[in-house]
């Protein structure tokens, strides 16, 4: 069944009965594991897992234990694997008591909403949905077909959420987004009344904060990936099948294409434009706009090449200031 | 009525309806739009906005199809405006159920509190209040007259919030400050008895964090602002019109004065003091104590024209190896 | 009795009754402070404290009209005053309607299980511990003895906590590790079927995110204390008795070892190891691997001293470049 999920070729026992995953270095008997990267290929001799998902061209220089599946790419045959394995895990179901579901409101068909859980008036709930426990779902939101809140979630009112996105606890869309004049020595309130439009494929990790628009529409593109913590500005537009890692802050109004990687903690300006393809290292502080394909990293972000060459420079100094006494 | 709302001078149909508002780039026909930054002003021939709030001396060059409304500060006359379409709006108002509000807690006149919301022992709410669903208000707090918290927000024990604050969701007021006594290998809690105090017209974002002091208070002063995911350690005090953006730390028992402009993602050390009216530029690291006026970037934080000088210099520092040979 | 908690000998009147705590500069009558930093030492002349630890070989030059309290660690003996005050609080008790117990949950005696907090099935609650308002705690978690969960914590399904344990309101325990394969333009998820284990005496701050791990588990060693806006990516392990500052990251699969105190907004890369008792500067990128008892500081972290020194270098670089003419 492996083999057929993963179209890999068995190299060994294919009868074998599989109970579960484990890391290469911990699975035991009746586990299956993987090896992506060749620094883990040595385990293959020591592993007490039964079987093995390696890549094609994988040669273990001589007979092993474990039955070897071959692959095209073990780590995107594992993700199948285990989301085969997901998918058989009862899905909870029906809407659980007290919660708060406004009069206007429409809920789908196949939806779970978790006990304290209140959807605002008029709300939309997609098919299949699932709205975990203590999320807040604010009037006129829409949640696309089979889109996850985990519990805890919170959308303020007016917001756009696709299909098939997941959204951990604790994560805020349609904040106010930080928009002050000055008057004075005070600061007045901009109310923001855009809201927030996430696409769908979206996934969204926990205590991330996207910020509504001032008018118009802060935008998570279809397929973008957002991990724990993370600021997004009001008006952001935030293209197709990024990656973003951890703590990384994006300021008002910029612009970021599609299928960039960005380290964790980097901070990207206010009002600049990023293209496509660019991989930011952690840390980084990009303050201009950036165009395509380019690695960067530091503060303020340089190509990465320069940024260790600098490095070395600094290095160097120390020496140099030597040589010159004192 | 806008006119007389910003009071500004309208160059145009007097009489026009308007029924929204826009990003200039973005606004359609019936919407008035505006532009505060010389940079959008070319816009102008091409908006399809009905109506735009521009500066009294704007001179578009010529006539232009849209009604312009002159103001001194475009950029307030929106906030005006759009404070008072907000105010339009009806506000949630009752007790929603199930909530839990506690016997000797004090609930004044026209307050909202959402379902799943918990009021604790003692605690008092002001007149006009909101406490959306999903808050946590714990024994003994008091929240001000017309101050609004968003869904989830968590108020400790014994905290007081000031009038006409908006705390975001997510946002944490008065946890434990990180406060711990080494004790051989292990270490040892110091419990922490003290409060958080935000007095009046304080904006806090989602998922930011004021801890609690020791003893005595941490204090957010009047119209001060800060963005999301924002740490504030036990015993800080901030004073009053300061606006700190997104992810911005910090440390323990530090005196930042009023009227600071801090960037994203900085960090200020513990115990240290901060005057009034500095600039901090986005990731920025205060190691030390700053004075006034100050306008510094950099980590540690330097002198905004030498963070700049600095750049250059190490560029330079390529060439100056380069020329040595090696 | 003050005397006898804390083993010191008093210097004064030995039957004062005292009413509470303060900072010395705000302590007043009937209240005892401490001076543990010598800074704060001239303060003894002028508190209004009525008594005051101090460490045994503290002098004041001269009579003092606070009594002294002479211990071997005032800190220390401030942090056990405080807890044995903390203890005489009466603790909240019972279970909160409405709250959702699952059939299958096992409570044990003494917990206290808030409004609107949420156990899943089979989830086990230890003796004692007290889940406040609005938590969630899913199918199949183990809380241990003691631990305390403040308002709206989120523990995904299956994670284990230990006894004694304290986590702040907000903090994500469990979710969904940021793990995907590319294929083509898009990411797949790699379900996350790891856990996460926390053992016994952590205290995790407000709105921290710990990530289950792939497979196998995240794991947080006993006597660990983690700050608030903290993450903690999949299968990272830290060991005991570390202490982490507010908005550090720890990304994917590192190991940390005993003892490290580390300062805010720090960033370790992932699939790094680092060892034991070593000190990291606030604000610090980790990128390699680190051995034991280093004091580190910087992007990318170096040497505290040679991090001293290259500040010095960069601002004698200007005199360089302005002493060969521009």
């Amino acid at each position: 069944m492996i083999a057929s999920l993963t179209g890999g070729v068995v190299e060994g026992d294919g009868e074998l009965t599989l109970t579960g995953f484990g890391k290469i270095e911990e699975a035991g008997e009746g586990q299956i594991t993987f090896i992506a990267n060749p620094k883990y290929a040595h385990f293959i001799h020591t592993t007490r897992a039964s079987a093995v998902l390696v890549s094609t061209g994988f040669d273990a220089g001589g007979p092993v234990r474990p039955v070897l599946i071959k692959v095209a790419d073990p780590y995107s045959a594992l993700a199948e694997l285990l989301t085969a394995f997901e998918r058989m895990k009862p899905r909870p179901q029906g809407i659980e008591q007290p919660s708060h579901i406004a009069d206007t409101a429409e809920v789908a068909d196949g939806v779970y909403i978790g006990a304290f859980s209140y959807i605002g008036e008029g709300a939309k709930i997609g098919p299949g949905a699932s709205i975990y426990p203590q999320c807040y779902v604010g009037a006129g939101c829409v949640v696309g077909e089979g889109t996850v809140l985990r519990p805890g979630v919170k959308v303020y009112e007016g917001c756009v959420i696709g299909a098939r996105c997941i959204l951990h606890s604790g994560t805020v869309i349609g904040a106010d987004g930080f928009g002050f004049a000055p008057k004075g020595e005070i600061y007045e309130k901009i109310p923001q009344i855009g809201n927030v439009v996430i696409e769908d494929d979206v996934e969204i990790g926990a205590n991330t904060c996207i910020d509504r628009a001032t008018f118009g529409h802060t935008v998570i593109g279809a397929g973008t990936k957002l991990d724990n913590l993370i600021q997004v500005a009001h008006n952001v537009e935030i293209g197709r099948n990024n990656v973003f890692a951890a703590q990384t802050g994006v300021a008002g109004s910029t612009h970021i294409g599609d299928s960039n990687r960005v380290g964790g903690q980097c901070g990207f300006a206010g009002h600049i434009r990023v293209g496509n393809d660019n991989e930011f290292g952690a840390q980084s502080g990009i303050p201009n706009s950036v165009g395509d394909r380019q690695r960067l990293i530091g503060y303020p972000a340089v190509d990465a090449r320069r940024f260790a060459k600098t490095q070395v420079y600094l290095k160097r100094l120390e020496q140099l200031f030597a040589a010159k006494g004192k």
